[in-house]
């Protein structure tokens, strides 16, 4: 540990819940930040075939420290990508821990990006009804949305996160240096997700991003801390306003309607989560135009900053609009058949919007440009 | 709808979460008691193929009413069994609800055993990460114990319910009418844990069990509604008190460490979950002699009792203590390998016990009396 290292550390206050995220490049073989959040002698790391040969020995190392330790660290390197967040990949997690006879204070640590967080989270979730769980996510994305929030769970063949639960994690240890392994396109997709936290909630953030954006692609450090800290500090806001997602929580899913049709037609994983969501975000915009709440200059702010990202603008040519309108009925965030879309009433203020006139949406799917 | 028969009703007081559980003959058919406690129009009843055909149609009827009705009512009808209690069963109900494309305003009913409501609230539990569901309790196990504390699971190879989440129900109907169809053993199972709540918590109710065994084994409407009140108001307070099982709740695990041993031992089914407490009770009582706590008479107070209700004394002849020991260890209770007992200090006041020297509890379980 490099004690001149830039830090930060936010708390998310949820009452008995609350935890710490800790931001900072070379903090994943700090043992000291973990073993205070560890529920018992027992840990379990679980992580994938492509996180493990970067990180999984300096994780190890920081946990158990150089000392003689009691701490029994087993772990499970699952196969990679968002193929395998499926129940049967749990049940692998669940039989690991069964066979080594992990009991009810045990912890799970997640070492990996948001698939490995949210399949560790759910087992954390279930395992004798709840047991301690750490999240070490090593992309953009799982830094700045699935490391924050307690949303966990899995896919199902009808739709994805169709099964889980909210469980949230005893702390959160981002390590930036890890996003200097991550492929381009995958820092692309995470940006996305940095830019919808300045689209709902965040002027000033948005045009920091506008400023600061070449930069934070080149990976500079002090930026990175920056930008991540501003983007989980407006999803904690977020989540402690409305924990199980009943209301407020529902602005976090900015770009995910249009965004998961995408994804579940294309097939899972051909377009990135955080491309899809890109998308979906620069549509979201150009609807709100039609509906009178952005003016073209503010769309083309949003258009701007999403190239400038590296992120796609047009949808998939194969999707024509019944294509969208199916898919986004099957979408879990429809209550009672009823079309939700968070749409952006100005910049920096998003809102859920639910009777578009079908017309309206109709044209515009059947306008929007295509690759 | 009979108003002149006997109802009660108890509130379990757990803030945003408080339910209420309704007690009385023939509450199955009254729609006015489910229909204030479902989410939206959607609604799963999730049963199984002995007790669908006695109850079915008549809670269907109450719920959709007379006159037209713009709910949704899909049933699913699971195999009868300990053994059906397993992720497969819940992934049935998974698939049948997004088959049927329910969102997350809708409501699973659960109306059967202690096995139909485990899954089916562990299967609202994590439906698109928690929908609302209703209890509706079959038997007199799952009334008095299952139906009230928001445990759910399933079991695993490696032991029973391992797997599962705390998910509290909107309400619990209890039918006491649908006892009439139960048979006798499983009624003298269930009459284990009433008796357990008599043991842990209230010397009063164990001295009218104790005047009212043989009227309540012949299924006197009055007696049971008292007894079944009684049972979950004792248990309702412990929960209360101590909602995920950090402390109290652990009480109301008397006789079950050596139970789930029992039962684990001789295969889940062949002796059932209560006899298995029945007989892990008469243990508990005896080894809390030894230490001195009970003396003769208590004890014989105990196993008087449990005689009374039709349960058995002695453990099976194929468990050395070796198989108890062994099989203990395994149980989840069992925290960082430390053994807990949950035994009496005296009658009415139960304890929980991590200190038995080994070489008494060996001693005990080769003396205690075998089939």
């Amino acid at each position: 540990m490099n004690a001149d290292s830039p830090r930060k550390t936010l708390s998310v206050d949820l009452g008995e819940r609350s935890y710490p995220i800790h931001i900072g490049p070379g903090l994943l073989d700090d043992g000291s930040l973990l073993r205070p959040h560890l529920a018992g002698r027992q840990v379990m790391i679980v992580t994938n075939e492509t996180v493990a040969p970067l990180y999984l020995e300096s994780l190890k190392r920081g946990l158990i420290g150089g000392a003689e330790s009691d701490l029994d660290v087993r772990e499970l390197i699952l196969p990679d990508g968002e193929h395998t967040k499926t129940l049967a990949s749990v049940e692998r997690i669940w039989d690991a821990l069964l066979a080594a006879g992990f009991n009810r204070r045990c912890t799970l640590i997640a070492l990996g990006g948001g698939v490995i967080g949210d399949m560790t989270g759910y087992a954390a979730a279930c395992y004798q009804r709840g047991v301690a769980f750490i999240q070490v996510p090593t992309t953009l994305l799982s830094q700045v949305d699935s490391s924050v929030g307690g949303k966990t769970g899995v896919n199902h063949p009808r739709g994805k996160n169709m099964i889980g639960a909210f469980w949230q994690p005893r702390a959160v240890l981002i390590d930036t240096a890890t996003l200097k392994s991550l492929p381009a396109r995958e820092l692309t997709a995470g940006l996305a997700e940095v830019i919808k936290y300045g689209l709902i909630r965040d002027l000033d953030f948005l045009a920091w991003l506008e400023a600061n954006m070449a930069a934070l692609r080149e990976l500079d450090d002090a930026l990175l801390i920056d930008a991540i800290l501003r983007s989980c500090t407006i999803k904690a806001r977020v989540v402690v306003e409305d924990e199980t997602e009943q209301g407020v929580r529902a602005l976090l899913n900015l770009g995910h309607t249009f965004g998961h049709a995408i994804e579940a037609h294309q097939g899972y994983g051909n377009w990135l989560h955080g491309e899809a969501v890109g998308t979906g975000m620069a549509m979201a915009a150009s609807l709100s135009r039609r509906l009178g709440w952005l003016d073209d200059d503010e769309v083309t702010r949003v258009t701007t900053l999403l190239e400038a990202a590296g992120l796609p603008l047009a949808a998939p040519s194969e999707m024509d609009a019944e294509a969208f309108i199916e898919r986004m009925r099957l979408d879990k965030k429809n209550l009672d058949s009823r079309l939700r879309l968070v749409l952006l009433r100005t910049l920096g203020d998003a809102c859920v919007h639910d009777d578009t006139p079908p017309t309206l949406l109709d044209e515009f799917l059947r306008d929007y440009p295509r690759t």
